[in-house]
């Protein structure tokens, strides 16, 4: 028997058992004829006590582990004389009188800590150390549990969870898919599944009613920091719904995965249109946790030879609180900030509100007192304020202002990771028009209905028409998102039209789905979370790396196992594909 | 609003109220001048009432309605004048009021009934429809049950749920991985695992303690009627276990599961060793629902001339109950079967034990009435018995007498499927020899760790090595299994050897793993469950493919998406692929 009981449950109740525990070496402290080691497992740390005169071999014996050893203790629970309140187990500790060596460790290349001494790189070639740090597991355990009671939430909801299929067809419409050569099939290939969207629709057509499942899905595109080719969904799908029932049901996931996971009662969540989005926050993730709102100013500003202003379609502002005070260095930072190719604007007008109440701006010869006091009104600005402006094309620039209002949030220390503000974006536009290629694309997908009363818009202005759907924000991050869906047949054929589908290509990239649909389709809806992203805001990581076991690098490699590689000819050739000439 | 509430729980209590319900008409009756449907959802069938007299507007609408379209109905409950005590709401019917279409169903291809009319390939087709069926649906409820249920128990157990990566390395030993070109690394892939095996173990090392997860698992091999390239795992993995820990902990899980699922209590499940269930099964699956043990008779039968007896290393019976009344016919069909390829058996020679107490055999003339008496007494024969005797390579033997034992089983109704009959088989050989290559192979895995006691085996009679090893088996079929590992590096590394592995192969596939053995590997060991089968095994089915949403033909392919497909040459461009001149 390898333990009676876990390194992290023992206490004075247990004092003067005889227990058996097993786990890794932490801690190794030395005082004169006494060697203390700290045992590590799972669950916690235990002190193990060798005295050099009551055991000499035994204490010898202690002496000669090394750290990250993995031991079996056989001993005594005793009270400690120096105890250590922090942790559970600190009030006892164990006489130890048999030590076995179930294994010995090489010295780990960095330190099992919170602050370990070991770099991203080093880290995740050796993750199944970094995996020991309790800053990490804590993650994967907190995972762990939002999965379990995200199942027994939607469980309680009768909805089933059912497995959809991994080796899928690929559609040429989602690019980005991972293929998988068939050997039985030469010449075929499966793709992995960007979505079980189609699936899930499916079994709402089987009568399913609710379903979700917690699923990996994949995306072969060029990793930005935060994407993984491979992630997890928890997606979900519901009849004979309409979007507020839908938005009912998740708002209500969300509240009992905050409250049984962090303890919190969050409150409902607020719905706001993507349009007021747009103007309030310049985002359709609107972070909610500070004001700092758009103010729209163009009326205001117009005719005083001002080109920048009079020129652009739209001028909008925030107004900073107590900023006016900020030094022309720091002003100068501002206008680098936005100029930033990442954010892209020409400049940025500033109005310094004094505590004193006078106004001082970087356009004082354009605009007069009289003037700038209009703005302060407008941004309901107090002396000590800071009034940021910024002028341009509509779109352009509320994103841009949103930019800048997320970095004044950021500078005041107003993204308080532990103060959750959680709201429904809704009525997104359907469509989405690429410029360039001067198409529209599905801003959702092809399956999203759209408005009952914009309909009409379809075929006079695409652009206008609004879709049932929506997206949960936390934080100024989008958790999930999701639309009722198409259910008729004909209709689905024309959405699909109107994304620039030839009937042809419809029918052969989705004809089972408008066949199924002509077969008695229930109205339905859906939503899709991020579980990497859900569980990094749950545990206030920016990053979702660390929530996930084993992930893989910014070049979609995995550098633990070195995957992917190369393989045989054998295999190349029972597959039957050859490798081209491409770029190596 | 579509719905008040279901259509599978309305009853007496809620007469009078007001309700709305949805779903699909799945009956149409007209009696009169009334028309009666039946209208369906997952949750169960609610009558709808239209009386001529009462609306006739409604009444014709509710006779243009057709099968399978999806209605929305508001009105009232009523009690029925005639009642169907066979559902939940047969005592009430709706008096509805206003009725609206939200789908029209064209026709469709086969009954939405238990029996349905639709063949196999129609139903693939259209599986859509067909999990309309409450006969298929079921089979997914008890799945998403006995996830739940899963998840539920090892939860408790403090099991954590991790997930690991699907897009892996490929390894040549696991010769049918399916792989994944990478476009970010041209020439090189990624593979989807066979089992996560190496990243539970690699768990194990991180101090995980108790692992498991349901994952997908792939292989790419021929199908035989019942095995899906995708599959799903119950994967499970413990440190600081011995075998019964493991044994015991996975023994409750099954427990756990028919006591939540079926309602029965099974009991304590027996160990019996591979060296036995060969001995008295001829098979490593015994089916122990029923005796009929196999009886060596080799000892007995020497000597009398006989020389296929004479001249076979093993000579084996099994008594076959109340069939000493078999006809020459019949007692032709069992040697023909024995004879089918896939037995492979030569012949059968019968002693047939009459009522009357004489003894009537096909080898008369080389036995004497006191051999075949002997043979009657070893069998433990009664009057009315049957015993059937089968000569040859010892293991090869056995296994024929095992078919012919679950053939004899299936003829006598033995095998009934709600009697459960559980065991562990333990102590598998840690290889197998491949006459043909002669070489050995890890008839587990390549770090299923050997019985310490028989380590010593390993350089002179490798054949001899017991494995801590371990099948769980119910009804004859393998529904899990798993091993306690190796867990020293260096150890691991004769092991491969032993296998025939390079020290350089060893290195390149199993490096990692080696690696990570140095920095303090834990005592572990884990199991596996086919949840597919498991669930097959509940719902009484003899193939899984039913338990399936969406499952794969023999040729792995979905006929319903039409999957695998071929791709676009620029999809293989970017992927620096080209197809070979392979066989199409």
């Amino acid at each position: 028997m390898y333990r009676t009981n876990t390194c992290g449950e023992l206490n004075l109740t247990n004092v003067d058992q005889k227990i058996v525990l097993s786990g890794w070496v932490h801690k190794i402290r030395k005082m004169g004829g006494m060697t203390f080691i700290d045992v590590r497992d799972r669950y916690g740390v235990t002190q193990l006590s060798f005295n050099q005169e009551v055991n000499l071999e035994l204490y010898n014996q202690a002496n000669k582990l090394g750290r990250e050893w993995v031991i079996k203790v056989e001993g005594v629970v005793k009270e400690r004389s120096s105890k250590n309140i922090h942790i559970a187990t600190g009030e006892i500790e164990i006489i130890a009188n048999k030590l076995t060596v179930l294994n010995e460790s090489k010295n780990p290349p960095f330190t099992i800590e919170t602050d370990t001494d070991g770099g991203e790189d080093l880290r995740m070639k050796y993750r199944y150390l970094d995996l020991r740090r309790s800053v990490v597991r804590k993650n994967l355990e907190l995972r762990h549990k939002m999965t379990i009671e995200t199942r027994k939430y939607l469980d309680n909801l009768n909805f089933l969870e059912i497995e959809t299929p991994m080796l899928i067809g690929s559609t040429p419409e989602g690019a980005r898919d991972f293929v998988v050569p068939s050997r039985m099939n030469q010449g075929e290939f499966y793709a992995l599944p960007q979505s079980p969207q189609l699936f899930k629709q499916l079994l709402m057509v089987s009568g399913f009613d609710r379903y979700f499942q917690i699923v990996k899905c994949f995306r072969d595109e060029d990793l930005r920091a935060d994407r993984q080719p491979e992630f997890t969904q928890i997606d979900c799908e519901m009849s004979f719904v309409e979007q507020e029932d839908v938005l009912n049901t998740f708002e209500g996931l969300a509240k009992h995965l905050f409250k049984t996971l962090k303890g919190i009662d969050v409150p409902d969540f607020p719905r706001m249109s993507y349009a007021d989005a747009m103007k309030y926050y310049g985002s359709d993730k609107p972070d909610i946790r500070f004001e700092m709102k758009l103010v729209e100013m163009k009326d205001l500003i117009v005719d005083r030879d001002f080109v920048v202003f009079d020129s652009a379609p739209y001028v909008g502002a925030i107004c900073v609180e107590g900023c006016a005070v900020y030094t022309r260095k720091q002003l100068d930072e501002l206008t680098n900030f936005v100029k930033r190719p990442q954010v892209g604007a020409k400049g940025l007008i500033y109005l310094r509100y004094n505590e004193d109440g006078s106004l001082k701006s970087s356009v004082d010869k354009f605009y007069s007192e009289e003037d700038l006091k209009l703005w302060a009104e407008r941004c309901n600005a107090k002396p000590g304020d800071l009034i940021l402006v910024m002028a341009g094309e509509t779109e352009k620039t509320q994103k841009q202002l949103s930019d800048l209002r997320l970095e004044m949030a950021s500078r005041l220390g107003l993204k308080d990771k532990n103060n959750y503000k959680c709201l429904w974006v809704v009525d997104f536009p359907l469509l989405e028009k690429d410029e360039e290629l001067n198409r529209y694309f599905a801003k959702h997908h092809p399956f999203t209905a759209p408005k009952p009363e914009d309909i009409h818009l379809l075929d006079t202005n695409p652009g206008a028409v609004r879709a049932n759907a929506y997206d949960m924000v936390i934080n100024g991050v989008e958790v999930g998102g999701g639309s009722i869906r198409i259910h008729d047949s004909e209709f689905q054929k024309k959405a699909l039209s109107v994304l620039g589908f030839s009937q042809e290509r419809a029918e052969e990239q989705f004809g089972f789905l408008m066949d199924a649909f002509q077969f008695g389709a229930p109205p339905h809806g859906g939503v899709a979370f991020g579980l990497d992203r859900l569980v990094s805001l749950f545990v206030g990581l920016d990053s979702i790396r660390d929530c996930i076991a084993f992930p893989k690098n910014n070049s979609g490699r995995d550098v633990m196992i070195d995957a992917p590689s190369t393989i045989e000819k054998e295999q190349l050739d029972e597959l039957g594909l050859t490798l081209g000439k491409a770029k190596k």
